[in-house]
């Protein structure tokens, strides 16, 4: 049985070494008490939790999954247990406001040590990460009665929380949504319809679940700018917080699925079931935007998660399974070498592990933007972080997930016949992490949202200051070794800046050459990106071996898999330009009926 | 649910328009049955069998699975009654000897029907599937006496079999193999070792199992040289055929898996079970070389099958299903467009369709060679058929099973949220297929196969006749609107044994940068080997086109598809030469214990 073990000593060098926390959060308003010794000893916590609370109980859960009856959903063996051990101490509150109970440490540490859940057990810590966003939009966006009627509770764990958008009809088009809100007399609305794909929907692992329902009143305006949000409380929540009956939700139907089987993924029906008012009438998706945003981001982390444990799970086995020889005999006293010596096993290995580090370089460089984008008292750097968030979003959930089921396909192949077996795991990453390119907007989504909304709606003026960051990087003086791939970094920025400017002209006479570069082009992106953060990886690791670092193996390996990237990976950008250069017409001439025959 | 249908018309395309079946039947030894009108019967009532019968258990399959007991296995139900139906059908006979039998039709015909099965339902099919390939191995390699005891029955279908190879610490490594044959004074053998990983090992279907068992003599040298065959009965087979006492022949468990869970994945347990040697003592390896390329065929088969239903089932939902506007509004009275008329959706679409129509035609042109292999009264044709697969083997396993990943994958993306979902069945496409990267050999072997085994080791020699081919039909007169294709195909080739050239060179050097660059070359093979085939397909639809076919939108969408190959799927070669030429010390320099911290 494959066994995950936080990765320590690249959290350090991602937290500590290449993005300067300590500096971030000194920096930070409301952040004082996050001292580099807090947050170590919460990462330690946090990986004694994952590896020995959460992390057992990956392969269950995806075996039992979830027991749906008329009455409950059961969760797997040990998911309530180890829930109630989660409360216990105190995570659920870890970044929320002081004033609602919260320990008031910044956003950045949750979806620190949440990469950590999501290693070891992506459906179980899906809960507790629904729960958390629901928590954020009621608090940023509900009056201060429902604040106190709903937040304390949720900020201990005790209640949870879910996100209800997509209707049978409407999943990407949320504009098609037909569930209703009638208004009652106490001001209360009655909320009608049926939602679906509600991960967290039901369960048994908190007192109270509280629902974010997007519905229509009676008077909104078609498409979404007629949607408003709702809390819609599974038991009635009485004025003082005390728990009242039973309202009109019920669970219909859990999901048979591909993976994350320990998530119960709930057909929820509302049945005039009372709910308030958040925000604004036919508001709701502007009270939704921010959680959306963060959401996609924990997107990122779970798909960044899984192949991390994927590599984990694949390195052990690739040392340890003995099997033909390799060209130079590695261990020719034994029967046959360990598999790693094979160079295409290292070939898959290292695309893992590049994909794996690279990709939390990006994710906690995107935490560290949403903490300023939240608290910095700084209009101008707050306005800077939304900015650069808004083109990073997507890349980073479309990319990261996109080289997440490459990597973990990768993690199966390196086990053989292994790899498909279950008792290995491997197989189970790679159907989890599956849903990462679909969920909380498809990458077709994301792509469009990067090349036509971001970057050719602003006349690609979004992209400039991601652009001109690592153009100065690019232009600073670096460790001489590194040469090579500062050029070929620089290079593919300019091929990028390139297609940009070579899409916003053809745009201009066809829209269908947005769709049809999109894809391509937010992968072109996220090459390009994540050669950025591995030429400032390499940058750091490249001075401390100068510097004479005892731990010469750590940084060597930096440099090694750093040089791995740009040479095997990152050349990939030029298939991608040439494919984004075909233009449109191979993908719309063929007449819809003319797909098959 | 999703609905499978033989694609009758494309099937048509490659057998009569593309390859000339029918010229090929008439030209070959004992195939004068196989008439045009008996082809097109046969493919018919293929068909049906596929759409009617199997391809409504597909899913029950993979829901319930098989059911092991310490007495048996149980197939899902309704395998053992389509099995029977299968076998009333005669369609266990239809390639084998009609002196055992069988109906004498070329192996060929048996590679197309199985597309079809495949693609209704790829774990049942698996069970008739190694049936024939023992019952072939057993015809070609054991003594008459042998023959006439087992074989008959086996073309009839009521004996199945299976292939024994692989052992816990012997997969890839099969000189490892431990399972031993003592000899007993009847001339029978005992043979004594557990298996696994044996595909329908165990079963309910059919009265008997005959298993092909590789194994040890107790003077056997190591390694491969020193592995002998035998046959292997569940129930001991009497002389004059008719059923014994149980051998000792058991099934210690079935695996839990990602896909394929209609088919019993076995480990068998050999407890001084009686079985025959079959060949000369210690050649088992050469006995089993024709069945494993043979099966390695069946597996692009398979890969290529996954892609046809997935492209089916994401076609008929992208037709479907209404969500969001085109740039150019397509159904204006309606809320939303459908979902194929987005680009992106189409990309995705197109590149599920070039890959199985493609793939169809190399896995069909590959059947042709083993027709001419075995049954060609032409010396030298039989060698260049013989010398042609060897090189196109290890690309149609390889190269299709890994677009096969993509293709299904694309699959489930189409369908965003109900892709994930098990009931849409795209997801199962998705786990299914994913062993055919895996078994019959890793594609990493297969890489390794093509570049270091077969054309290097020939000094080049191997790629030549196939390269020429190609060349060939470059220089050739086609229709001037296939010139920018034929130009690229051109160029693709030139790349192709230009790598091969340089990799000639480096290998000398550092044998690492064979198994460095093995995984690219192949995809890169593939990539090109497909362009060739699309290309003929192309010069077949515009010529139809010309001589004013009535047909018209079938050649042209084959045009329109052949279009998106060349300029959106045959650029991935440029980003593969650029890996291939970043040499091997990318992969070699980080130490093994480098890999984690």
């Amino acid at each position: 049985m494959p066994e995950y073990k936080a990765p320590l000593r690249d959290l350090q060098f991602a937290l500590n070494e290449v993005l300067d926390f300590d500096q971030h959060y000194q920096n930070l308003p409301g952040a004082e008490t996050a001292t580099s010794d807090v947050v170590a000893a919460i990462v330690q916590e946090a990986a004694k939790f994952s590896e020995q609370v959460i992390a057992p109980l990956n392969a269950v859960g995806d075996l039992e999954g979830c027991q749906w009856s008329e009455e409950q959903v059961i969760t797997p063996p040990g998911f309530k247990e180890a829930y109630a051990q989660f409360v216990e101490g105190g995570w659920p509150g870890l970044s929320l406001d002081p004033e609602i109970g919260g320990q008031g440490l910044p956003p950045s540490l949750t979806n620190v040590v949440f990469e950590l859940f999501n290693s070891a057990n992506h459906a179980w810590a899906m809960y507790p990460s629904l729960a958390y966003g629901a928590t954020n939009t009621i608090n940023a966006h509900a009056s201060e009665e429902l604040r106190q009627r709903f937040v304390l509770k949720m900020a201990e764990g005790r209640w949870s929380g879910t996100m209800c958008l997509t209707e049978a009809h409407a999943g990407t088009d949320l504009g098609l949504m037909r569930t209703k809100a009638e208004p009652l007399d106490d001001g209360s609305y009655a909320i009608s319809g049926s939602k679906i794909f509600i991960s967290a929907g039901e369960h048994d692992m908190s007192d109270n679940i509280i629902h974010i329902v997007l519905a229509r009143l009676p008077d909104a305006p078609e498409g979404v700018g007629g949607i408003s949000l709702f809390i819609v409380p599974k038991i009635w929540v009485n004025e003082d917080g005390s728990l009242g009956e039973p309202n009109g939700v019920s669970c219909g139907s859990i999901e048979n699925k591909m993976g994350i089987h320990g998530n119960a993924t709930c057909v929820m029906n509302f049945d005039e079931a009372r709910g308030f008012l958040v925000g604004e009438p036919h508001r709701g998706m502007n009270c939704m935007f921010t959680f959306v945003n963060k959401a996609r981001l924990g997107v990122a982390q779970q798909a960044q998660a899984h192949i991390e444990a994927s590599f984990q799970f694949a390195l052990d086995y690739a040392k340890e399974r003995l099997q033909m020889r390799a060209p130079v005999r590695a261990l020719p006293d034994k029967p046959a070498d360990p598999i790693i010596v094979h160079p295409d096993v290292r070939r898959m290995l290292l695309t893992q592990k590049a994909f794996s580090e690279g990709s939390r370089l990006l994710n906690y460089y995107c935490a560290q933007l949403v903490d300023l984008a939240d608290a910095s008292q700084d209009q101008d750097e707050r306005l800077r972080a939304e900015a650069e968030l808004a083109l990073l979003t997507p890349i980073a959930k479309g990319f990261v997930s996109e080289i997440s089921l490459e990597a973990t396909s990768l993690g199966v192949q390196v086990l053989g016949g292994h790899g498909f077996i279950s008792q290995w795991g491997l197989e189970q990453e790679y159907r989890d992490t599956r849903i990462t390119t679909i969920y909380e907007g498809t990458n077709g989504i994301q792509a469009l949202d990067l090349l036509g909304r971001k970057i050719l709606a602003s006349g690609g003026e979004a992209i400039k200051p991601f652009a001109h960051q690592i153009q100065s990087f690019v232009d600073s003086e670096q460790p001489a070794s590194l040469a090579p791939w500062i050029k070929l970094l620089g290079e593919n920025l300019r091929l990028w800046l390139q297609l940009t400017q070579e899409l916003g002209e053809r745009a201009m006479k066809d829209p269908n050459h947005v769709g049809a570069a999109a894809y391509d082009y937010l992968m072109i992106a996220g090459y390009t990106t994540l050669a950025y953060f591995w030429a400032r990886g390499a940058a750091v690791a490249a001075m401390e071996l100068e510097k004479g670092n005892d731990d010469k193996e750590f940084y060597q390996a930096k440099l090694a898999t750093a040089q791995f990237y740009f040479e095997r990976i990152l050349p990939r950008n030029q298939s991608l330009a040439a494919t984004i250069r075909s233009g449109a017409d191979n993908l719309m001439q063929l007449p819809e009926e003319s797909f098959a025959f």
